[in-house]
């Protein structure tokens, strides 16, 4: 019997998370959820057979789908996707927005009575986090540097389309290579988020808009932009779609420590030519732990720090132990 | 109250378990276990008031030890080290044998009926086997390589210090700069042993020995040397303690993997001053895991595929999801 997968939002991810369903053959792809008002008639899934529904109708689904992945915006859509879906299904997605996690988190487990749910199961917050945690315990005596990009910021990008009188928007970060060279050395120097990455910025605006004000409100966008350097350049939506549409993404976590007189590096590093569907085989991956935690009675919230590893796998215990050890 | 550390072998190893203990607060050494026939007054432990006694006396410290890190070779001692101990003690070890992992994991699971006992936990086998494995259930359409190097490999040093006419060695292993370029290019090549990397020695010899032979005995020792390139040099005892008495290792994973006709890579890399002051850090985090799996009853053996991550941090859950997540 496969895990029944649902998937809640039908953009780059949701589409991600289709793909990677065909890549394990342990699942399937039961239905997809859309926001309510659209037309499900309005979308053709890759997968034969997929129930395309409302997001409203998700109860009469609670018997046909082991798990939905979550595949809304963390800005606006989760806090209010999450713990509805969370009520009847189990679910992950990979909430974002690092300042309010806690708070995303207490709601997802009040929630999740007779689920698990597992939150933020992207790279980062995701699998930046449990290798900072790891390198963290294993050398407590040192420093810890993240670096991203270059590549496009989804979730940044969005902020920017959320500003009045953007009509698209595509945002890079790029880290400073002096910044990067710096910590690869060793020297564990200390730096602001502003020095070590840029935030460069492709917007496309609705004629008569204010560029200025537009300019401006990016920049200030807390969280997003407000703690880095900016730059925004407004260009044509079709300059945009030709030349910015791909959605790589790269970064890595360093950590180095010392025990005494030796020093010792870790580090971790990801090279995505698209940053959704690695995303997405991220989510699908963590998927099949919530399905695993709710099949032994662990319901509630989880995050990737607590998710046993080989919940993960679709291979048997003994067989990674076998072949990973 | 601190985790109380016992310390099984007092070698390389044991003594950087010690150094860790040091940077972890929530911890303190209490007993050195050395092996029987030795003179507990002969070790003069770095930490006062430590309790260095034999081996067999290890029942009459029940109560004064919370985990016992095992510090005694794979080959021949953590066998039986391994079971005697974790029968009164919570334990961790990092025993790498990779073919009789599961094996080793059998017999210690039938001792630790009332303890936790954390086998494997080194860097390989141990966290390089956490990254195969979330790498491995992330990008299921992929393969992975491991190189290991340049660095002195313990196991292989040993081995040839037990050729007849060596009185002294040291093995490096050095990964071929080609093939790790080739992996990196994320090409996928199919690599023997001997196309990844290249084992260096450095002999000296009794006087008189025929160089010759131990040469080519050397070459010839199964599973460490046949399958390898293999280049002996012989120096002086002198040299040798001058030159290569340090014991750097480094080594990295790396997981190139396809979603549909994007590519992903995946890398996890070490660079250590000191091999085995590394891994007595991993086996201390470990260490930690092992106390609070037997606080809330989770006995048996375990490896580093089962242990929650948030157990090897000192710090609270909800401290890591605000700081990591």
């Amino acid at each position: 019997m496969k895990i029944r997968i649902g998937i809640a939002g039908y953009g780059n991810i949701g589409k991600g998370v289709e793909k990677a369903i065909l890549q394990n053959p342990d699942m399937e792809l039961t239905a997809v959820f859309v926001r309510p008002g659209k037309d499900p008639k309005n979308y053709a899934t890759a997968t034969p057979g997929v129930i395309v529904c409302s997001s409203d109708d998700a109860e009469s689904m609670r018997n046909k789908i082991d798990v939905v992945v979550l595949c809304v915006g963390s800005a606006k859509d989760l806090p209010e996707w999450g713990p509805r879906f969370a009520k009847i299904f189990n679910t992950v997605d990979s909430y974002d927005t690092h300042a309010k996690v806690s708070e995303y988190l207490e709601s997802m487990d009040k929630a999740a009575v007779n689920t698990a749910a597992v939150i933020s199961a992207g790279w980062d917050p995701g699998i930046f986090s449990v290798f900072k945690l790891m390198s963290g315990a294993i050398l407590p005596d040192g420093a810890d540097y993240t670096f991203w990009g270059r590549g496009v910021s989804q979730g940044h990008s969005e902020a920017i389309r959320r500003v009045e009188g953007v009509k698209n928007a595509v945002q890079y970060t790029v880290p400073y290579e002096d910044a990067v060279r710096e910590v690869r050395s060793g020297t564990n120097p200390r730096l602001t988020a502003r020095q070590k990455m840029l935030r460069e910025c492709y917007v496309a605006a609705y004629e008569n808009a204010d560029l200025e004000k537009i300019e401006n409100e990016i920049k200030n966008i807390p969280y997003y932009f407000a703690d880095y350097n900016t730059v925004v350049n407004f260009i044509t939506e079709e300059e945009l779609l030709k030349n910015h549409s791909k959605m790589p993404h790269a970064g890595f976590v360093f950590r180095s420590g010392n025990t005494g007189e030796n020093k010792h590096i870790m580090e971790f590093s990801l090279k995505l030519d698209s940053n959704p569907e690695f995303t997405a085989s991220v989510l699908v991956a963590y998927a099949r732990a919530a399905y695993r935690l709710s099949k032994e009675g662990s319901f509630g919230a989880k995050t990737v720090l607590d998710v046993p590893l080989t919940y993960l796998s679709p291979r048997d215990r003994d067989v990674l132990i076998k072949e990973l050890l």
